[in-house]
């Protein structure tokens, strides 16, 4: 029997006894290709939300899907704005209407157990919409027991503790933190290769006004596309990250799903 | 000359004579009808905005359009949920249309400087989806220089002071601020008739887990609908409000649309 | 107890109560922001069915639902156009949208009566096929019973000596009524502030081919933008019409929802 | 060179060479598939707007398209409703986006002129969204020379005279005329073949109240369909209308695109 | 009794007859209107699948619905391209929608068996989607017994020894054989009249590369807009097709709807 | 430099770089989530393109796209339908507006020539209408220069000898190849740890009707999901086929956008 989590690396026969009964818990990574500053990859957005997802699904024996590689457009104060060559961005109805298809062809599967994994901030809202839309038409087809988990791994960092050893000089608040230590150490720990220190800029945070202009003023955004900087990132704050995250998902999904009775 | 700010109370030559030029600049609220608790009245999404784009477009000379009465789904952590009676809400792409096909219009009529004042929380990206939409086809139709700000009028209380005020218990943020001291301080402030205070249910601030469910788990939510207790609000707190609100946007709207040269 | 008409006015535990059992009305007004010659405001369209609304919930405990601000585009034969300064229309498909989604929700509250009073001539098709997509959806999900009356509230003046006092020089058709006597007396009736007869122009009725042309061709609509002279408005026409359209209206809804045993 | 003045019987060259400059004139018939009564076949919506644009295009040397012989859903006022079997309808937006695809690919032809003749009542304000949708998209490609006339053919009747001799016991309105004499009239002049006027039911007209209902009520419409009876229908009027509407409509089309100078 | 197969020739009550219980199979015709070369008209798509239909149809007692007239883009290397004047196409979504539309409305009927015959091979993804959704909606209405037959009729010139007859020097593919051989001899046999043998361009057979590109490069289609020579086409060529189409498609339909117990 | 040909694994700045002058090509690889047999993953359609997609641009130095991991229906006769667990697949629709997204807004990064490398027989039509509708967009944002070639890999195979080395006993077309010989081998030669030999069931080559049914019948599809069998594929066949279509597309894709002067 394959032991991968990974459901494109199973057979059909494989995934259709590993979710028979609808118990099996699947997870989706939503991400993007987005610019994430001078010294990391564009698909941050895509690996992260993957590699956590595959760690807990490790632990709690579930399976991953391959993850939507494309999100909503970047906005300024979350992803420093659209209009970065390199980010690529769906349309609002788009990225929805992904989420709606493939939560109709697992319902179609017999899964009645989702997990939607968000890695980018900008995502939220049309995967919420996608879920709704999905259940709604579950519901015209007799199907009342799907039930779907939406989360951005990042929510799972709350205890004091550990943001007092991420953000040693405080911290500012996670809309600031695109391409900042948090994603830098996490890419550090998990993909070290795609990450080179050395063209990190360091600049003072963001600061963005209390609302938004468009067409967007680009000087808005610090040049190097990040919102703070990543001097501060490590490998080692990177594995505390995903250990908090991997451990409080878990726990979450199953209080979630298998609740003690 | 009429001297009314709102732009259905102006005949069209009225209007016609105020856009002239393309300077002047036009609010429009958009709210939701939605529950929000046993003490108040279900459109304080629409009052509220309303009432700032007045006060703001009588301080700089602007105009405030017909708001859009119907908002975005009402989600468990900001608004309670989409489950209650009374709540009715847009699918996503009804919101995101009604937007567009408004920029559009006033674009044709010669505007080119709007300002999207948001009164429900759940509204904010399909706004911001509907203002990325017309500005591309705008920029088809060969318009350039339409510029749009959106903003969400609580975002404009900053000031450590004033939340002191508001909150001299401590401010636990503005996610389960649905239907408590802020709100229900701004009605007091504006339309008291529709506050009944005698019926606040006070109860501890509403706690959530750092993921969403769908469906909703109703019992998450406090049974009246309000995220957090507004026992804690008067009339003077709405005043507060209103007043470094209005001064706020009144000066963020000046900053962007005509700066100091 | 609450005794407002208005939904938006109501808290959800008095509109939950209001709708219990399903039998309450609701209306729901649809509108235009629209210009209406040089004498009146350009939210007629609005102002008036939620008017008519208001007066026959009161006469038969009826609720009043926000009413739609924007409808669909002005047509040259009965509005006068689309290119206009100030009118500001959706596309079909957003105002069907906007219908759908409120009566889907309606639906989940467990309401099951609904008036849609129209305000606007050229918004009926949109909303009929809002009304169609809405039971269509609603048979998916089970719910065969929710009825909808649609009506525009000029259709009630039917009765020959009304239209003789109306127009005491021969009736020429509600096409042309624009910003007419008909529109013009109700509005004296109910919003005198928002008229100014002093800026009436008066002007011999439109006439126009008996095709369209789009392009629009704006020499064919009288300079401004009435289709009728309004000089022969009065508050005791807009009363009279007030009093026939509620009684008939009163009695049609009473007739479709309450049919005498 | 082949002389039909159908598009689809000739060849693209002919085509081609036909509407070089942009100045020749398409007519694009727009039917339904729609019961009209137990006397006559389903298309007649289709068969009298072709047989008209034909007569038309044949006159004024134009050319005909393909109609389009599905419409809008049948509204009860106006053609019985959507209730009888054999009527086979479109959603308002599949109708909308016919009409934009075709008028779209005629701008890229060269195709400037175009009149589009409505034959089924309901389809009139999806054609007007179709065309507005059309042509603002024209717009965006930098085509701002289309122009396009839009028409119901029974419009044209208007001459007091001809209608006297059509209804010498007076004229109900147009309204009703579903499957009553003027069809029918117009059926026996050009496709006898299709009406068997044995099996008119004579019924009075179809009376309904100032307002409609969803889901309809089927026993408010005549059992067999048609809304007034077609028992005065002959082939006379029939070729009194042909004829009146034929020189109408092309003095009306020369009166738009060949205006005297 | 109308003996038509044509549903549009029927009179309501006829074809409610007709398809009483359920077990008539009803044909759709789907085509396009576009270029077929200098010597034939461009209804080509439209005329060949309704013959055969109508064909079939009268052999098993089935009936015909009016054709889809517009069809999918015409592709370079199936159909020339849809760059040619005359070709007039509909997006895809509108191809879809308008299959949609009309398989729930023969559902309403109470049809439960139909036929989609193709003419226009760029079709044929756009049917099957719009196939797909309306048999998933018709599921949520609780219809689970709605068959769908899709075909291109020329996929029923499967034997060798047919083909061999057609094309004595080798079968290039039905890829090419737009306005080639094939489709010229159909339309021999059937409406000579709009075929002009004397206008044939012989050219060799269009050759494509392995790939698409766009903006098309039209060099690469032959300038006659066939891809193949229609000089071999004959009358009995013609008959020998429609012979075999008619006898195939008659046996697999009563294959599918009646098979043998 | 980051020496990497995959876009998701640049900085932006890199990206920036690589595609500044806007003659880099870029390949878009658009795959599938659908069994493939007993004896391979699910992902067999995301990751062939992939690899063919990487090796082309290491060639001819281009830059791959983060593929599409979700594609259109399965059809019985090329993919053995949509029915089977695992089969993950989305509406037509939904791939179209991803493709069109993508397109717009690498035509906002300056990009000017794409390759759309489809890995999914289903895919190809509405990768079509996606262009289409994407090129269409562009024009009216006045860029008229951008151009796309799409391909799917497996055209690239034509040469008889070839063809005959990978079918010694005779080859049945691409229709069947799902999960035959020829993807099999391709998995091989690239990702011989997800495919299991053992597992490969021999059966005799798909026979479908020249029809297609919906809902489909499943028991026309070999069990196992694959149209051929497996038996014959190698590792050696696959690198055969991996050269010949990376030498071909590499060469077409330098036809296309650099021919010789």
């Amino acid at each position: 029997m394959n032991k991968s989590v990974f459901v494109g690396e199973l057979t059909w026969k494989e995934y259709e006894a590993s979710i028979a009964g609808g118990e099996r818990v699947l997870f989706l990574p939503v991400g993007a290709l987005e610019q994430h500053g001078h010294h990391m990859c564009m698909d941050v957005d895509v690996l992260l939300p993957t590699a956590v997802s595959q760690r807990v699904a490790q632990r709690i024996d579930a399976l991953v899907l391959p993850a939507l590689h494309y999100g909503y457009k970047s906005q300024q104060k979350s992803g420093g704005g659209n209009h970065f060559p390199g980010t690529t961005s769906l349309d609002g109805a788009t990225l929805t209407h992904s989420v709606l298809d493939i939560i109709r062809e697992l319902a179609r599967h017999g899964v009645r157990r989702l997990v939607l994994m968000n890695g980018h901030y900008e995502n939220s809202m049309f995967i919420v919409e996608g879920i709704d839309l999905a259940l709604r038409e579950l519901r015209y087809a007799g199907i009342n027991d799907f039930r779907v988990v939406v989360l951005s791994y990042w929510d799972f960092i709350k205890d004091p503790d550990v943001i007092a050893q991420l953000y040693p000089d405080g911290f500012l608040g996670w809309d600031i933190e695109h391409g900042g230590v948090f994603e830098t150490s996490l890419m550090l720990a998990l993909y070290p290769e795609r990450v080179d220190m050395e063209r990190v800029v360091d600049h003072p945070p963001a600061s963005f006004p209390p609302y938004d202009v468009f067409p967007i003023i680009p000087e808005r955004t610090p040049a190097p596309g990040t919102l703070s900087s990543a001097v501060g990132a490590s490998r080692e704050k990177g594995e505390l990250i995903l250990r908090v995250c991997v451990a409080g998902i878990a726990s979450a999904v199953e209080e979630v799903f298998n609740p003690p009775s």
